[in-house]
């Protein structure tokens, strides 16, 4: 049983205690810090926590707090991680790790010397559908990576302090492309450097000073390419997509919009449909059960196994930190409208990967570039000579 | 935390096991019954199981036991459900309860005599889609209730057992048939008396005396129709969908082939899919989280807190009564060709429904038939004159 | 080039003039009668017809006219058609024949007797996806057919006579019925009998005399059952979907409200967006080219150059009387609540037919019930013994 | 009725002529050229066309031609229009227009200078989707167009000449890129000057010279950006989708795999299923009717009914150059890693547009960045204040 203290009160607060407390069933919020009286009291009921303050340090120190949970605006990570180190507390930072990658890196290094458990709550990589995917893709099903894209797209946040440049450090870029980044990361192996992005960003229509909409690829120094695409300015409701490429395959998970459930009202009855549902009447596409699909339920499970079998858990802060880096380089990218090269002090995977080489040999003389069935039955192939590197078709009699 | 006694060593024990140590955490089998030595053995291993045994009233009456899972062929569960009633243990039963009514009922009235928990384990109305779709329904986002069909075909169960009429007691009616049954009831209303039923039943494909395929239409008190299509002949997978109908509204539920999961492999590198799957290569349609979806998580939740806090859960040995009677009158039906009427001597719902009267007045002396807009934007009216019921439509100006 | 009487000037007649006049390119409606002179005179102007009347004669015996096409309300048909026998004038009807098997009959006796083309304007068995699936059903793509569903649901009809039941002769089921009966029979096989009939029917919503939601089950000679479901009280738009089942596969057809097309809007520059739609805000999804999906346009073609080419189109007044006599049984079954036997004077197709037999040999001694492979990976196969009828499994080495 | 010369005998020369001839039903191949004798037999036979030759010159010039089709390799293109523009006959040249905007260039001049009918034979602008979804776009239903995305990937083309560099000029890009650039650019306007393009571009997996995947961005004047995604190592069929995002909506059309025509086939029977198909077993999509749905048929009518009335087609060789200038900016920047310049000698669309101003008055100090309902039914507001910046949020009294 794990005794949480939860550092915010708004909505992925909220989110993590229903999950945290479901689950596994035995985790338990023992204290809850926010910067606001009303909030904190608030949510002290609706989660039943005992303890509750607006000093955050209070609620670290808890002596009955086994783990911190940070649920804070962006700008307030690097202090709670700090308090965390200071008293030797676990602690576990909601995405993005920081606002950029030197609090990342600062964060890193502080809980790695201060030697507590840290972990980096990217619900998206647990999903279930990610989770029995990435199994397959493990398992060679796609053959070779070439290509993953996530895509998260929404009509906007929830809270004020997402639309604050300096709260947040930045736009839709570093609150939504830091899951696509992991994801797609993760589909093209962990261990292989990312090595430059190209991005797009505009602030195409918020009143804000962040961007509301952007593109970006990354390239991976074995050839693949990771992509997101992220915007806080689509109609529709919560578009989360994930698209990868293989030589032998091929995956499209779509993990709310359309997931088998759809429901047509005239509007009577209508109320809370599910998280960025921009109508209550007409076709709506409700998910069956919110925090399992998001990855909620299995984030925490594996935290918290990981915690009390004292092995890391699937997401630390070194991977926050990759995202981070991955996410400056974008952003510098938006910026200089150059591919920009992601700078990792730290790394850990490996390096000097080559991009592979796939040529099927044909025959003595050709490589194989394309077989096929015509629309008479017939067996056509395309070939490259290996030598003259003429190009050529042939019939072969079905 | 709960110890459970397994009987049974099969597929759906597995599937029990996997997802009730899994989901609160905490329960544990203690005990497993197989009458094969091997088989007990091997899930014993398997599950880390403390004791085996071949003689099903030792599991039961092992000290360490809280409550005895049957998950046998339908033919032993009244042996099984008798000894739990004789040593007095909690029991919870696998789909369909009994073979017919008369075993159900005989079931129904021993553990009620007895004074022991009751659990019908009908995990499909656990599904986080059904249990989403049902609270819109409750809330009235569909209006009244008019017509809810559930369909589940595949190419036919695991295990032998199944396919001979004795120990299984039918066919795919049986089998399936219980599921879809449940899911309609439900959505109509499990206060609200099933009256009749119309059956059509053969077995088109299968060397079996059971049928392998069947419709049926139920008919509630107040006028709704509940509908299953079963099948052990369905080429593709496992098809398990439902839809409803109200008058404000429309549910569909795809609950397997097409859940926002979708994979193309040439077939390297595959093995397991899913549940019935019939291929492993082309286009496949994973499910991300098979327990889940299938809802046994959230079923042995609402069985293991029922139980702790001395409530009935959700799915009780009534429900299977009620079940297995409506299936005793489809089996009649698909016989005699005749609409056959449920025969329930326990009735614990309403009676005395009629059919809801959904006239909308439209002026004094019109009825609203219908209201729409032209292709030309003008707004249409069909009324009905409620003394001639002379039919007449206007075209308002838009 | 075809010269068209249009009889009628309603909804069914301008989809007709726009699919008719477009496809070919080259045939016109040179003349259109209608009961009111404004709906005459209107559609001639729309459609650039040289000649309107409000006698139905007069546009029949109009010199310039090669073929008449009735689309009146389903009372009129047969005075139409007896007309067109007068005159020796080619002539298609729309769907249904007649409001029942007796006056299909007359009419269907009456055109062979004159000599005169006919056609039935059954327009879903010409849809693209229809023609392509009936295709791979052709070819033994999903072998032996054993079931085959139509739906066609939606809010009701745009017109005041189809809700009165003396005009269209009935509601839902011959509304829309027919639509389903005809693409069932055509998967099964025209050629084989159709036997029997259940059907429920009732008024759920609407204050009308005819039904306006029912399900049927048609029992074909060979066994296979074909199933229509109904309705004018569904919510959501133009359901229409088709499902087949055979031995060796599955056909899904959605015609209209998943097709691709999907499309969110806030309501900004909203409106007419296809056939039967609810709603203009919100998740839309509109069909790409309504007149081809729905199989117009194929379906003049046929007719206009079956009657050029001097041959039969693929849909004849004989398959509109088979149709209606279908729906007299479901109709009949419907009060009586017995499967009521299909009455056929006339009969042009095959009879005699056994259920197939579809036993497959495994060994000497067995029959194979199912073959599968298991989460292990081994090869499970169950068998029947041929001679005791025993059922066993056997897991095979992988 | 026109009276075409095919020049070329391909893939696409037979899907030209089975639409071409198909949907006016009047128009017809008289005269077909192909560089080998057998192919153009070949084609003259299974087309019923009286003439056919090897030299293409003779093609073009025989007396009976109205109009010639250009259906061959990339870089035989010019020569063909030059002999066009020296005989005066109205010509119409397959996608992609030149190998390059230089050729393309020439090209638009020659037949404006000499005057004669020029068709863009761009099918995917004609496809009944796009058509429909264009219609919306004008209509206002997604407020201002932010971004257009076009994707088509699929295994490879069918032919060698594709593959080879020099011939086809290009790899995926060229091949598949036009199409959606041309998309993406009607969506967003095509008076909206297209600025410049960033791209990424490899060879990652056939042994070939020509790149095999690609994705780009192309910024528009307006701030809109249109956006493509292609490859010839896609898996799985042929993927076709374009995405909309607006101010006020959002479209999703899926032109290919996933269009409501599902199949499951064991193989028993399987034969040619649609273009690109990888498999004909198990799970299947095909299309209803390919011609159709590609926009063959409603891009010939444009070009003859255009032809016919003296006035340009919706493509002409203007937009196949601007389509090849936008190509020309991505494979630069390909290489060079930069946004590169589109360069646009020729342009007849507007200039000077400046980013639109999207801010929405709240009240006289706040601009509003959303609204939005809770969890618990109350409205909350994000508000920027208008002179300071800072952001803040509300929640009103539900």
């Amino acid at each position: 049983m794990q005794r949480i203290a939860m550092l915010g009160s708004g909505f992925i607060a909220r989110f993590y205690a229903d999950s945290l407390q479901g689950y596994r069933n035995r985790d338990k919020v023992v204290s809850v810090y926010s910067r606001k009286k009303e909030s904190a009291n608030k949510y002290a009921e609706d989660y039943k926590v005992n303890h509750w303050t607006t000093k955050m340090e209070e609620a670290i120190t808890n002596p009955d707090v086994d783990v911190v949970c940070v649920a804070l605006p962006n700008n307030l990570h690097e202090e709670a991680v700090m308090l965390c180190c200071k008293h030797k507390k676990a602690v576990m930072v909601t995405k993005p790790l920081g606002r950029n990658a030197a609090e990342a890196k600062r964060m890193l290094e502080a809980v790695e010397s201060a030697g507590i458990f840290n972990g980096y709550l990217e619900d998206l990589v647990y999903t279930p559908k990610f989770i029995k995917a990435f199994e397959s893709v493990k398992n060679g099903a796609l053959g070779r990576i070439l290509w993953a894209k996530s895509r998260e797209t929404h009509p906007g946040p929830h809270s004020d302090w997402f639309w604050d440049l300096e709260q947040a450090g930045g736009g839709c870029i570093l609150d939504l492309g830091c899951h696509c980044v992991e994801l797609t990361r993760t589909y093209i192996g962990k261990d292989i450097l990312p090595v430059e992005v190209m991005c797009w960003a505009d602030t195409q229509v918020k009143p804000i000073d962040a961007e509301d909409h952007a593109i970006a690829l990354v390239k991976y120094e074995n050839g693949a390419i990771g992509q997101f695409e992220v915007s806080w300015t689509f109609r529709g409701g919560l578009d989360l997509r994930d698209e990868v490429m293989g030589t032998e395959g091929t995956i499209w998970i779509n993990n709310f919009l359309r997931t088998g459930f759809e429901m047509f009202t005239t509007g009577k009855g209508a109320d809370y449909v599910s998280e960025k549902s921009e109508t209550n009447s007409g076709w709506l596409f409700p998910v069956g059960d919110e925090l399992n699909e998001l990855g909620y339920n299995h984030m925490f499970m594996d935290m918290f196994f990981s915690l009390e079998e004292g092995r890391e858990p699937k997401e630390t802060f070194y991977d926050g930190y990759v995202v981070n880096s991955i996410l400056d380089a974008a952003y510098l990218s938006a910026k200089t409208k150059l591919w920009e090269p992601v700078k990792l002090d730290i790394w850990r995977g490996k390096s000097g990967f080559k991009k592979e080489n796939s040529l099927i040999e044909y025959d003595a003389d050709h490589y194989l570039i394309k077989e096929e069935v015509t629309h008479y039955g017939s067996k056509k192939i395309i070939l490259k000579n290996k030598k003259s590197g003429k190009i050529s078709e042939r019939v072969l009699e079905s």
